[in-house]
């Protein structure tokens, strides 16, 4: 099987003019966000009770818009949507997203409908993204599902069965400077499905990692053949809802997914070479090495930072996932003794615990970054203590930010924080300040230690099966 | 083995007076913290250098002082310790606490200083604690180890050996509204040690549940033996600082202990019947059920919340985590069909997604926890979305909070949220304001699960060796 692009979907992030049907209800908040998201074409909202939105003229009627439309934003009724799809298909649409539900995810009743639609539409040569789903985010053109979400492009193409999870994957990445080609949250998948939107994003130029949040699957023998391919050209980080028995059932009410087993699963996604993941956040651990980092040479890491409870916890957190967190060498310890100017209460192990002695910071990271016995560094800021050491803190973070930017070695800033008012104000503008600066930071030991577990795990089957 | 009080250190907790040694330097901020502490009796500086400091009369020596001193903060340097030591013997001190470092956690020099303190004292009758740690936080005394912890008491215990974890552990807890009774950072243990503690704490009448953080144990034989006896009345959670090899060294670096086998461990903990915990915030979360909850009946749990992906990714935690996620019967879905208005686009598994339907969240809510097929429930009320919901959002946590304090089967709210500056904020304050009324909150299913399972498994074992 050969990636081609006989279903070609650019078009459908690129439209020149948006409609958007039902703005007198959930709608309208669809509209709002597009005032202000970059989008360049023209807008149309439609109405039956509404002569006016948000400064913008409504129609009645899709036909009734004097412009070619091709892009739909449909929060109508479902009961509503066959005459819609027809209307549509009549004046030329390309694509209609439908946020609406009620199709086969409820009933049978929702699964005729929901096939109705489809006929419809393929007779007309129209596309369905949905139903059930939030539609698009694509920076670059300005088609944005939620509020506020930034207008800058990156390298992650996110292909979403979830409305929720879309959005919190989104928001969740970007406030640690993960940016996104596309983001499609597809729902029901009645017409365009994962399989075309994966392999879509394969040969999108602008996305190089694909992640996924996928419940279900319509054509799994397919699905699973072309996911061969497209791990060959790009990572790709899957995160399955519906694992276990109960969040099956609860996929299948969600979005109509059908059920797997999950040794099954496993398999596929072992031989393809796809990262699994368990939670949108892990997911957005996982891009971020992937972005940013080159893959580090071997499993030991090197932990540098302040507190000696934290420092023992953390070494336990690196060997649990995985992770070699290795003595130094006397000479190194040696060498990083002369930084420090008075050593009580400091730990010269691994983890080191310098205290705070920001000046001997930069030196004992390039020292211990030139050994060949440490594979990555973890530089801790934590944001645990009284009172946040605001000052001294910045000074240090902007150290840790050059070291990770310069070093041989990858190098992720870990962003402790006890969840305070306080301590966490200062961790988001700190997470900020390291995703502006392009360098990987995570909350916590923990996570990291995961996430580079399987960042290297991807690369080691990579070069094993290269 | 019975649990005596013979070396009873209640006196420790309630000194009518205080001096401060080294505030010259970090001792500033110590005699800081007690200026809003609510500790109602004298405090005397003592320093070298200065004829004053924050408005009090400094004093040169601390014999000089014309007073009675039970209790000395000490963070003078190491070397200046045994005259130190000996002249608070002289002026009759009860206790020092040592936040100097320096002793046998970093070489043979320092473990030699460190007997020959404790010989003094031990000589003069007079106790240490530490040294290499943050001292006492007993919020009715008004001692405290760091700054604007709060002046309310709780019933939580807790010996911790670093200073780092102490306060990280006070903070988390108290953000989500559990207050401790005494929390005692012991560092090296070189006079008063963990055995002494837990003792203490096992008959202290304001501890009713004991959390502790470990590195190392001075006494083996009697600190297990003792455990077995302290579970029995109160319940102990233990989070063991050194699991693996590099996490143990570290220890060692950090507090002189001695590694342990993990296995002979877990061995212990399990027949002593101690909850075992892997980081400081799962300890939080462990402790909010033990204060709040009786014990659920068994495993099953239901997740009422709003999301279709979050509720598919939050059965999977519960399934994961141990927790049984059953499907409803027929009977109960329609009857709770009937509190929903527009059932497109909802979930009526289990987990159950109303969506925003806030109206018929208590009728909803009730008719499960009436059902005995489930013996706790989930409320979660997510932060992910735009524009985060704040009035109806708010309006659901009331709701939520009112269930959760009448319902007949323990309930937890799981405050979901994407790091976010805006969603942080909604979520720190709706945590806190599930504290204040004595709810139990979790950030996430997967932690609610985790923790869950863990107060489940403690009940049962305790009731299995009853």
């Amino acid at each position: 099987m050969k990636l081609t692009q006989s279903n070609n979907l650019e078009y459908i992030f690129h439209p020149n003019s948006i409609a958007f049907a039902g703005v007198s209800r959930t709608g309208q908040a669809l509209l709002e966000n597009h005032l202000t998201s970059g989008f360049k074409g023209n807008m149309y909202p439609i109405s039956r009770t509404l002569t006016e939105v948000l400064g913008l003229q409504c129609y009645t009627d899709i036909k009734e818009i004097p412009d070619q439309v091709d892009y739909v934003w449909a929060t109508i009724p479902a009961q509503a949507t066959p005459q819609f799809v027809q209307d549509c298909v009549t004046k030329g649409v390309k694509v209609v997203s439908f946020f609406t539900a009620g199709f086969s995810e409820k009933d049978e009743e929702g699964a005729k409908l929901e096939a109705e639609i489809v006929q419809i539409a393929r007779r007309g040569g129209m596309r369905i993204l949905g139903p059930n789903c939030m539609g698009i985010y694509c920076p670059s053109t300005g088609l944005t599902f939620a509020h506020g979400l930034p207008q800058q492009s990156g390298s992650v193409g996110f292909i979403c069965q979830s409305g929720g999870n879309s959005i919190y994957g989104v928001r969740a990445a970007v406030a640690r400077g993960a940016y996104f080609s596309k983001t499609i949250s597809y729902g029901n998948a009645c017409d365009i499905n994962e399989c075309e939107l994966f392999e879509y994003l394969a040969l999108d130029p602008e996305t190089k990692i694909i992640t996924a949040y996928i419940e279900g699957i319509k054509d799994r023998r397919r699905f699973f053949k072309l996911l061969r391919e497209v791990t060959k050209v790009k990572p790709v980080i899957v995160l399955k809802g519906g694992h276990t028995a109960p969040g099956a059932a609860t996929a299948t009410a969600h979005t109509g997914a059908i059920p797997f087993t999950t040794k099954n699963w496993n398999a596929h996604m072992k031989r393809a070479g796809a990262i699994q993941v368990y939670s949108v956040d892990e997911m957005v651990d996982v891009v971020l090495p992937l972005i940013h980092m080159s893959p580090p040479q071997g499993r030991n890491a090197c932990i540098i930072g302040l507190g000696g409870g934290a420092s023992v916890i953390s070494a336990d957190h690196c060997v649990r996932a995985g992770l070699s967190v290795p003595p130094l060498p006397e000479k190194i310890i040696q060498k990083i003794g002369e930084f420090i100017l008075n050593p009580a209460g400091k730990i010269f192990v691994n983890p080191i615990d310098p205290q705070f002695a920001p000046g001997g910071l930069t030196d004992i990271t390039r020292t211990i970054a030139d050994w060949d016995g440490i594979d990555m560094l973890f530089l801790r800021l934590p944001h645990n203590l009284t009172p946040f050491y605001r000052d001294p803190g910045r000074k240090a973070l902007d150290m840790m930010i050059s070291l990770a930017k310069e070093s041989s070695k990858p190098t992720a800033i870990i962003l402790d924080h006890v969840a305070t008012p306080e301590a966490t104000q200062v961790f988001l503008e700190r997470q900020q300040l390291c995703g502006d600066a392009g360098v990987v930071s995570f909350p916590s030991v923990k996570r990291a230690a995961n996430a580079m577990s399987k960042f290297i795990q991807y690369h080691q089957r990579r070069s094993e099966s290269a």
